[in-house]
């Protein structure tokens, strides 16, 4: 299967994400339905025409036309879903996601689901530190990672068309890596840095720092604006890679401390030449 | 003293900072003058009109003219600057700095210098990840922090001169600390960042990484660029309060690993609120 402008898109969650997926399918002329259990998300995404149809009902004849199903709801809510209502897919029928985290449920969703469909995974790195439909928005792609993360089961054809979504959306860079080592590196650019920031802004009160915080701090904490829902959530289901990843923090920054307190200021400086080497890089 | 267009504005050091005061101040009409080392950067700046007249030695008759001298040098060259060539300035000129840290500085300055000259020192919290006088640009100070650190010593009239060329410059927020207070602060919101941007590039091989990254790392690592003798200068010299700060730090983060080693999802909901609340008054 093709990502042609022929095909049926189901988006399933209209938060964020969900919204901004619809609303740059259906910009590039795909047919976009979506489901959503708050009505009002559904009704402002057909009045703002971020959709051609929608329901907050399990709606039997959008879920069945759908050639193409992008989950973008919780981790737990999704597998709920696919249990309770795969028997209304189209055989056939392409399923992809748009979940942070990968290893705790792509085996699962792939188990579980009907042998004449295909789940494909997929891990778009956006996102903003607001929710829900009405601030959706697809140029949060435009220079963001969309990853592909294929289990050895999948087909060729579904990878391929996975890609296309990522492609169709406008997404910087289109990569692949297998569960495992997207969580891994996940655990690291995303959660570690998540954790971070929320840990300067939990470590010291901060309310009469406000007038003083320059670029700096700004920057590192920005993410500290977090929904704790989400992300609790995508911490736990990814608790051991993180807590690989923290601990690998603690040790590197403990001898920080170390070197400080001893004055070893040419181990400072080494350190600090290798971080504006690897850094540098990014800049590229 | 008034800071009054018919002074002369002399400025030691023709970095990054020292050149963008430079070219803020020259801007906006006063007579600015130049001390560096490097001949190179009295040229650019010359031949820039950033600055009226400049000199690569030390120029009895531009020191000797200057009513008010910005210090733009490293603190330890400052002091060495000040003991060798303080008997050159002219009587009751005002001397400020733009030093990052204070505790350390401005009393040795203060019990230095001259009794028929006054030091008020000043912390512009304004930067870029380049340096030099090529990269001077005084719009950096449109959403900065500039700081005045008087000490109990200063005089009403040099704390207000002080605070004019904040203004002058165009700082977003002009504010006043004692020395002690200022480095608690900037151990916090300054140096603790770029210790954990630093730790961030160097706890992890992350040349693999370059294509993964989103904006969440980039953000927490953008101040990993950083230049090695500067910053390892100011790490030491503001030691304790860093340090406290960087304790203060480990401790959090290490109850955030128990809390998810626990799977407390609660605890951590918890901090997760706590930040986004704290994170959100920094953005009204």
């Amino acid at each position: 299967m093709k990502l042609d402008k022929d095909l049926n898109i189901l988006i399933v969650g209209l938060g964020l994400i969900g919204g901004s997926y619809a609303m740059g399918l259906h910009k590039k002329g795909y047919n976009v339905a979506a489901i959503d259990v708050n009505e009002n998300s559904i009704k402002y995404a057909l009045e703002n025409n971020i959709i051609d149809k929608g329901s907050a009902k399990i709606d039997d004849s959008l879920i069945s036309s759908a050639d193409l199903v992008v989950f973008a709801l919780y981790p737990h809510v999704f597998l709920d879903w696919i249990k309770n209502n795969q028997h209304l897919f189209k055989s056939g029928a392409v399923i992809t996601d748009v979940t942070g985290v990968k290893s705790c449920i792509v085996y699962e969703i792939q188990n579980t689901l009907r042998s004449d469909l295909e789940f494909i995974a997929a891990h778009p790195m956006a996102g903003k530190e607001v929710y829900g439909i009405e601030n959706a928005d697809d140029t949060i792609f435009k220079e963001a990672n969309y990853i592909v993360v294929p289990t050895d089961t999948n087909t060729f054809s579904a990878i391929e068309m996975c890609k296309a979504i990522g492609e169709t959306l406008g997404f910087a860079r289109i990569s692949s890596l297998p569960p495992k080592a997207h969580d891994e590196m996940i655990g690291f650019v995303s959660q570690l840095t998540h954790c971070i920031a929320i840990c300067l802004m939990t470590c010291s009160k901060s309310e009469h720092l406000v007038d003083y915080t320059g670029d700096s701090f700004r920057d590192l904490t920005r993410i500290a604006r977090i929904n704790e829902n989400m992300w609790s959530e995508l911490f736990l289901l990814n608790k051991d890679a993180l807590l690989a990843q923290m601990k690998t923090f603690i040790t590197e920054f403990n001898g920080f401390y170390e070197i400080l307190e001893n004055e070893d200021i040419e181990k400072m400086k080494e350190k600090m030449i290798k971080s504006t080497a690897r850094r540098a890089l990014f800049d590229k």
